[in-house]
């Protein structure tokens, strides 16, 4: 499908402040094709745009002083078909690809290393693909979804414990379960097609049979639908955007329309 | 300076189980030759080397089976001199080059967004090396060296409460202050002429005035006399070995002689 | 001096719920006489007021549905002299009477046991009332009075490392560190004059020299104008009012006003 | 049962210290009558018993230096059924007897405050005695009885997400469930008749239908065999000998027979 895109950030920024933005429609990400994109920023200030690295995404850097707003339109392609990992194998710790190895460590609110006897007692019997199912199922019914229950400082750990949160508290507790059971996992943030309330969504990526996929242990929205932006070890890595100085928050906003 | 390197990990692994080897003196680390180096496990198991990817380092998955030794041998050519950090400049967060970014985040053992406050408030009248300086004194004052009150588990958090610790938690809690101040931060394990006793060690690296700078917040050891491993976010990245099963240890012993 | 005292609570509570109430001026508190004192719920539900146990204070029991608003007017003589607590000695542990044992011991914000090292590493050199002193004059130095950043879940633990927060955790940073120095503290509400803004004030008393004496690490109001509600561990056990269901607060009022 | 019974500690003290023993059966614990109890320390030194203040139970302040033992012979009869708490109602909160309100707090190692999602969740559906038994068989299907898996820190949060314990740990998260459920809950240390191995024991008080009753989530003795020593909000309370300085264990034994 083809979808078109919109993102603003709208912020008052204090002092001039250092701003890294991470919300282009990857260039590199998997399924897709930017067909148009484009970034402006309301002071003129220079964009810099980089490689995130560790796997795909694009970070720009640039900056902001008093009213700041951020811009992004694209048109993007789409072509995924609804992933289904059932039956798919996971990989002896010692076949993982290099680039996979940072994703089976424990990260800033993915504390893996926490739940592996809960993980081992509780989804023992299953493996690979099915093991992760059953861990979303988990999660689906065991959490409610609970705008403003959690904060940026909110880790898998606490989720576990109050079993409420958003689609970034979702997607720390998979990923963490899923590296106690050896599957590597990341982060992805991404456009949504068909998101209601639309926002910035995150969902996760998880390695089995040689390859990355895609789950949504919110399930907020189709997987087909999804934009992907930028992978990283937890939210850490993938915030849409770190200003570095005070600012407030004027208007947010996300669309994301099919338009073919 | 010429160092002939020994490392003897001897373990009882319970049930065949995958294991990743982090020993080699970096082929690829900072002013360091790797003149010779060779690598064996008892179990006579594959060993497959892969490049660390984020910096420099080299991993090696193998498996090993009830009695397992690895036993590295190497001899290292190291050329530097001691650093000096005084006045080096701190970079403005967009100057940053691309693959510094992902070391000013928190980590699992780093959790760097929760001293912000502190270290504006006791380091703030200093930038760059000078505030790194003020950071390690603060830390070497603060902290007894005390084997066995931390353990795998301990974070910077921790550290910064108990205020005991061993290497790896000075190197956690310098990590975390840096980057709270912005500055990236990324940790190093190392094999270490002079230190006593002989043991795998950890320091710091710290990205000032457009290149990586050591320091050792423990001072156990001169900085002249390192030879770089690996590096990575904390902790979870550079452990010497991970077993991937349960095991005993037997043995583990490092030597670090210089020859030359 | 004569001070004259009116608190008012007014939330709306979604279902009926029961409300424990601590807002009284005790009527055994220290070198304090309430004259009068009259509690008015607008529900006209029975109030069932009793001692509580540990120290002094009442608390009262009672139920709100729909708008619920108490009232408390009072007026109290109190007659305290600015305390002086340097130079007062410390008990060794088996000196100290029963009833000050349990404060001692680390509690739900206090985790005491935590700070023991740096209690002895930076408050070692003394004893007694210097050594209080000394904690309270460190806490002044090293936080910032910020009013929203704490919430009700934040612990001595967190206060120390983000180093904000309100009279609450500057309280409960000072039990902490008197209870790692083996000197009682627990945490005492109270109405207090001259306070700006005027609100429910927190403050500590530590036990030394045969007594318990008022030590207010906030500093924010002068001790010989308190009017001590309610003593316990910690914050647990004297917020001033609990609503045990759903509830929006409408408006909250502390007037404190000297008569005489 | 009439139980003989006989605990013995034996610790090498570093400098004279005081020691806090809680190691006698209550004289006024529930359904047991003390018929001889005789406690002895090998350094002569006082013994100052008082009464714990808070429910139940005997504490003796005294010193010790070098070679400490402590010794407690007792003979007690216990006549006691088997609990049966099923379809016991539990108190609206404020129906609840002042002596009870300290118990359905949090406090150090019960964060029953971050469980209130969680116990609403999964035993929502259950009031009073069938709740608890819920939770009960909960706690003993979902954690392993792992004797060093927990320390003298491991909190309720910790046992929760570790999934393992010892008797303490499962204590512990019992009372912070029945706690976030609005029911008292308190904890017991006790001699328990058929303990294998034999151990200092605890257990957990809730207060249902108008009294305590005895809860055994460990379910490790039976509960007509337990000597109740001493109650307290958590681990903290009623640890059977705190020294205040450093020591190191000889021996510890703990014997209950039956006599009659």
């Amino acid at each position: 499908m083809r979808l078109s895109i919109h993102a603003l950030l709208d912020y008052t920024v204090h002092a001039e402040a250092d701003v890294l933005l991470q919300i282009e429609a990857a260039p590199d990400g998997p399924a897709q094709n930017v067909i148009e994109g484009r970034m402006t920023v309301s002071t003129g200030s220079e964009l810099h745009p980089f490689h995130a690295g560790e796997g795909y995404g694009r970070r720009t850097w640039t900056r902001g002083a008093g009213h700041f707003r951020a811009d992004y339109h694209a048109t993007v392609e789409v072509e995924r078909t609804p992933p289904d990992i059932a039956g798919l194998p996971q990989h002896a710790y010692h076949e993982l690809p290099p680039e996979t190895v940072p994703f089976i460590w424990p990260s800033r609110y993915c504390q893996s290393d926490r739940f592996e006897s809960f993980v081992a007692k509780v989804f023992g019997d299953k493996m690979g693909g099915d093991k992760i199912l059953a861990m979303a199922d988990w999660i689906e019914r065991q959490l409610d979804y609970v705008p403003g229950a959690s904060t940026a400082a909110t880790s898998a750990v606490d989720t576990f414990i109050s079993r409420d949160g958003i689609c970034r508290d979702y997607a720390h507790l998979l990923i963490s379960f899923s590296r106690a059971a050896g599957i590597p996992a990341r982060m992805m943030s991404a456009y949504a097609w068909n998101l209601q309330p639309q926002d910035f969504h995150a969902v996760v990526e998880v390695w089995l049979g040689g390859s990355w996929h895609i789950v949504d242990p919110s399930r907020l929205a189709p997987v087909e639908g999804l934009v992907p932006i930028i992978v990283g070890r937890d939210a850490t890595d993938i915030a849409f955007m770190t200003i570095f100085g005070r600012a407030d928050l004027n208007e947010q906003q996300v669309t994301v329309e099919r338009i073919d």
